[in-house]
């Protein structure tokens, strides 16, 4: 493991402070939020919140798949969830390329041919999270209760803009 | 969009002291991770990293899902990941209740029967951190360069256990 030293030792300097112990899995502020893996998204700090408060589910642009209705299902019915936000992002890599561009700089970076792999590249934003919104609150194990919205942060003012 | 104001409201307080404008979407310690969902992990900080540093996956348990390859062979191959940790955690609620358990309580929780949904209860968290780091490791289009460790965080204590 000494690939993951220096790692491993900012995680040891993280646990001499750790005031989380005993804390229980329940998102305490009631949010789950889906959204994208990018690098520059802090999804809890930009929405006020802090560790315990809220489920966090990213993948590549922020989709809900089905394994992140999964999650939802789970949220809403075992860990308190009542509010979902749906969070894609300006400048997202998922949505700046086409599918075939993606795999064609896969391909010259990794030398091999990636045409078999579906990547999911976004063609239009806006309308993704509004069906993406429509995909959980249609789903039959989420309550109509759960209120769902559908918004694009914009990585370079940090602002949360509402779509649906 | 009223029920989301308060959340807006923060949103707004944190875009007045934002920083990251201009970031782009590399991550620049070559860091991705998988992890779960659960509202008490903190990816960045429980490695010492920071905003811009680290492509972060999550997802009900933290496993390497065919779309977490998608995002790894991305994150690798376009966005200078050199580095992938898988990291399940203690007291997971994935991998301390059986498919059939999770099940029955959305059932109850929800009123409708959850029997036709694939949750992906965890059975034994070292094997499946183990299954799943192979899973990356031998993927096709993530060079044998990128090296992958499989970890157990510890809720109660903020410590990283190195499984593989």
């Amino acid at each position: 493991m000494a690939d993951f030293d220096d790692l491993l030792a900012a995680n040891h300097a993280y646990a001499e402070d750790f005031t989380l112990s005993g804390f229980d899995g329940i998102a305490h502020a009631g949010v789950a939020m889906v959204t994208c893996m990018d690098s520059r998204i802090e999804p809890l700090e930009m929405i006020g919140l802090q560790a315990g408060d809220a489920k966090i589910l990213r993948n590549p642009g922020g989709r809900v798949t089905d394994q992140a209705l999964v999650a939802l299902v789970l949220g809403v019915n075992l860990l308190r969830v009542n509010r979902v936000l749906v969070v894609e992002h300006t400048r997202c890599a998922m949505a700046s390329s086409t599918e075939d561009d993606l795999k064609g700089r896969i391909a010259d970076s990794s030398g091999s041919d990636a045409s078999w792999m579906t990547l999911g590249a976004i063609v239009d934003q806006e309308n993704t999270v509004r069906a993406d919104v429509l995909r959980v609150r249609t789903h039959p194990l989420i309550s109509d209760d759960v209120i769902v919205g559908g918004f694009i942060y914009d990585v370079d003012t940090g602002l949360l803009r509402p779509v649906v």
